[in-house]
């Protein structure tokens, strides 16, 4: 009936269309050929693109697609930065999202069902003609109480596109390329034209520092248009608080604001957050434990995962004097004795690094993976941990039965990793719709282009009924079922710079598989315990409900006393029972 | 039963799991905590991120994820650049693609069966610890008969990422970022050490340049090894030669260099290509028009998809005098009398450029949306035309009925764009398999991340049942049937820098919908035809079968003699030929 209802819909809709295609279907006009070119006449037009130029046009990479998106963007990047920098200092994060409407409220857009379904708003269907698409204006305000910045480096942090301290080494953290925030920060200057607005203070100054900024796009540097001592007005000892008035388009539900903090609460149970809607109604979410996660500690790049170009390249930077200090100390994992060893298979002996050739820098590089050497130490990656993903699990869903694994540490390109998985099935879970998948990456929820991800290609590649569940070819399964996975990592590889999915390697994916089918072997033992646990009771049920007539039968028949008939009765009962038990 | 053969091969190769997860999960042992951050020292730490650099650690989003990839990812920038070379110049593309193995060949790797699917190796099943993933060198030539570059610009073309004449200018091409060759050149120059060699000839010069050079990723600039006169070693007057030294993985097959050509030459029918492959075999695929396509050509902004920000950076370069130039000459569809409703409706007087304030800008800015300003010119986006897909498509395909659209061009945030589709159904296309599909943008053949694509996000969400398919929800639909999409833009937006995938924009989504909605209703005409075609067939049968016993029996009952009984069977089947008729 539902189904019938939906194709009488999409039929309708499509007749909707037709008079869009009428009018959209018209023949194309020759063009005019444009002039034709020369080497010199191009050669007039090559110049440099400044990366600020390039992902304000490349804007929907960094997660800016539309003004729903563009919003929730902008209060992630912030949130990831705040966690960041309070976990490193070793506090214990306390941060407050504020948004307030600068515009008319939009009525919610009128959504189809399948839009809906991913979170996009519909298309107006009137053909190609047609002006901007209407947002709303924001003031965001996030405030932390983090160790703060200080003054020299605000400009640089907030105005300048890939600067930051977290690119160049090897540790886990949410932030990695040092786009995010400065990008949130020039999204809101291309849309509405104003400055960003930063107060930070640092424990050791009375004061904190108030920067006003624009980026410029043609040279990517900060623009400051204020820089004064101002008072912190909050109670933490330090923090920082960032401003950015910007275009968006703000709706609760799927993908929205709300759900990206929920979420964060979830996978930061350490966190305390305050948020308050653009209708001033104000969300507090206390942390739930006093403890910081295990901090996750810096590692050297491991010398497999360590390409020709960047060998050279650490070769010329190191500090090292000599070729076997430096395989000893820029790498994680070479001792002397290893260093020995890749030395005698290169059949270069240690010198001097000054003295070392290209040609014996080559040839150990080529000895390296010749030689057997230790796996990365994996102490880098912090999981959150199995309780905990049950826990987060247990909020989002109301089943009855909960598992979850933490698997040991893994390698991929020389980059330490750990995945885990939890899983929910029955309950209140709806047994006609596919599997919920919710996916985080070193903590931070993912709500975007779930099937880009690597979490995707995995989950729909295995092979679900034998778990019971409903699954069409390349498809997520149709059951009562849902499903954590959380990826930590020292680099996560993204499949675009907005950080939206895992990208496709192979060493991730397989360690991925490995969670999910651990979970998916104990989901197995208790569908088959619940099946066991049902039948035992149907047969329980037997004995109760036949023995007692069974007993006066036999009564009847051989003209049994009651205290014989209750002993009959009592031994069947026991036999059976015992029947029944060896029967499973 | 090959279902169940598959499900009894997955629960074995679960079982083989088994032993890795044994080894894969352990206690994870208490990670140490990290030394405690302050202020002070995240800023020692906290530094500028060259473009190079952020792109051989992300090199995945250029498409260089893994040794099959990168080979291919190689091969397809350098194609691009010549075709967009060679058509601007108007020259006839004849491009040479040569690849030679400096390493003993691998053998092919074992895929299963679901990697192979996806065109992707398979991962070795012994957890964390392991060498490098082996992979093959190569050294690749690509040689065009394009117009050359000029000998100062060849360093800068080859040598620097986002350096180029594509990105500031609004015009389709093919390349679009300044990325892609010299991110290949880097690639190279990672994996092998080696540098780029380029040598290039322009018309009006006896001699060709060439130059030998690698990236300094620290300063994301040429470093030119050689440069010097030489001769240019081809027929041709002017041209193109790149030589890249890479590592990588040479396979046949679905998403190989092969395959990548071979969907070049469908289409780009005026272009010639040879193909020398690692084992010295030689393919030509000869033009098959020697007619350039119309050339696209460049055109302004259009006011409604420019930002304010970038609004504000327009007047600040404008080489217009006073305002109502600026909005005349730098913006398309901008009339004289359309800017003068725009400064009415934003109280603005016209005024010399360097009079005009912020605060008038801002107010230009937000009046645009409120004056009715005709659709940017579309000559701009040249589509391939339906004839030629369609043709393409034919040679993909075995089907026995196709049918193509090309829709009129569309514009998604101030970019005009237009959508072709074509469709192939029945004949040797296989019943039991999902729906093929093609992906084109800008006439480039896009091989990865078919899932991630907005042609997948409609293909999925359309009814294909009302198309006599089967179809599970969120699914491509299953049957024989194959879809080619080709998009074409003065600016594709993709999800990632390697362009593998189309982003998510409506505009563009609901374009693809029309156009494919177009052919799925052509497919309904020749699936209700063909079915009315054996309906009639069956009853033509009918009447051939039973008419003549019916024709005894009359005559038996009636006593008709034999021409009696002819002419009630004729009269017979004269009303059952027409009934049959008109019941259609």
């Amino acid at each position: 009936m539902g189904k019938r209802k939906s194709a009488a819909l999409a039929a309708k809709s499509e007749k909707a269309e037709e008079k869009v295609m009428a009018k959209g279907k018209q023949h194309i006009k020759s063009p005019k050929r444009a002039p034709v070119e020369n080497a010199e006449s191009m050669a007039k037009r090559q110049r440099e693109i400044s990366v600020s130029e390039f992902f304000a046009k490349n804007r929907h990479l960094l997660g800016f697609d539309n003004p729903k998106k563009a919003l929730l963007t902008t209060v992630k990047e912030a949130i990831d930065n705040s966690l960041d920098a309070c976990e490193e200092a070793g506090i214990l994060p306390e941060i407050t999202v504020k948004l307030d409407r600068l515009s008319p409220k939009l009525k919610e857009p009128e959504v189809d069902a399948a839009a809906k379904d991913s979170g996009e708003e519909k298309v107006e269907k009137k053909g190609a003609k047609k002006g901007p698409i209407p947002t709303e204006r924001f003031h965001l305000t996030i405030i932390d109480n983090g160790p703060g910045i200080v003054a020299t480096q605000i400009g640089k942090i907030f105005g300048k596109l890939l600067y930051g301290s977290k690119f160049h080494r090897m540790k886990m953290s949410r932030g990695q390329q040092g786009i995010g925030i400065s990008a949130a920060g020039m999204y809101g200057q291309m849309t509405t034209g104003k400055p960003m607005r930063i107060i930070s203070k640092i424990p050791k100054e009375a004061k904190a520092t108030f920067v006003e900024l624009k980026i410029d796009t043609k040279t990517n540097k900060p623009e400051v248009l204020t820089e004064k001592e101002t008072s912190w007005p909050h109670s933490s000892k330090s923090g920082t608080s960032v401003e950015i008035t910007l275009e968006g388009r703000y709706q609760r539900g799927r993908q929205s604001v709300d759900e990206f903090i929920l979420q964060n609460t979830l996978s930061n149970p350490h966190a305390t957050f305050h948020f308050v809607d653009p209708d001033g109604q104000k969300f507090d979410y206390p942390r739930k434990i006093n403890e910081l996660p295990h901090l996750p500690s810096e590692i050297k790049p491991h010398p497999y995962g360590v390409e020709l170009g960047r060998f050279h390249q650490m070769a010329m930077e190191t500090s090292a004097k000599n070729l076997k200090k430096f395989m000893a100390t820029d790498f994680s994992r070479v001792s002397d004795k290893v260093a020995d060893e890749i030395f005698k298979q290169a059949g270069v002996k240690d010198m001097p690094m000054s003295k070392a050739t290209h040609e014996q820098l080559n040839k150990i590089h080529e000895a390296i993976p010749k030689v057997s050497i230790m796996s990365p130490p994996t102490d880098c990656v912090v999981p959150i941990g199995e309780d905990l993903i049950v826990d987060t699990l247990k909020h989002q869903t109301k089943a009855d039965f909960y598992t979850a694994t933490t698997r040991s540490p893994s390698v991929y390109r020389g980059n330490p990793f750990v995945v885990e998985c939890a899983l929910a099935y029955g309950g209140e879970l709806p047994g006609d719709e596919q599997m919920t998948v919710y996916r985080f990456a070193n903590r931070v929820p993912l709500q975007f282009q779930p099937t880009a991800c690597a979490t995707n290609r995995v989950l729909t590649k295995m092979d679900w009924k034998n778990y019971g569940l409903n699954q069409s070819k390349n498809s997520l399964p149709t059951g009562p079922i849902a499903i954590l996975i959380h990826v930590a990592s020292v680099w996560v590889p993204f499949t675009s710079e907005s950080k939206e999915a895992i990208a496709d390697y192979p060493e991730i994916k397989q360690e991925i598989r490995l969670a999910v089918l651990e979970c998916a072997r104990q989901l197995s033992l208790h569908v088959s315990r619940a099946r066991r646990a049902a039948e035992a009771e149907r047969k329980a049920n037997y004995i109760d409900t036949y023995i007692p007539f069974i007993g006066e039968a036999l009564q009847e028949m051989l003209k049994l006393s009651d205290p014989q008939r209750e002993k009959v009765v009592g031994t069947l009962r026991n036999t059976l029972e015992k029947a029944k038990l060896e029967g499973n």
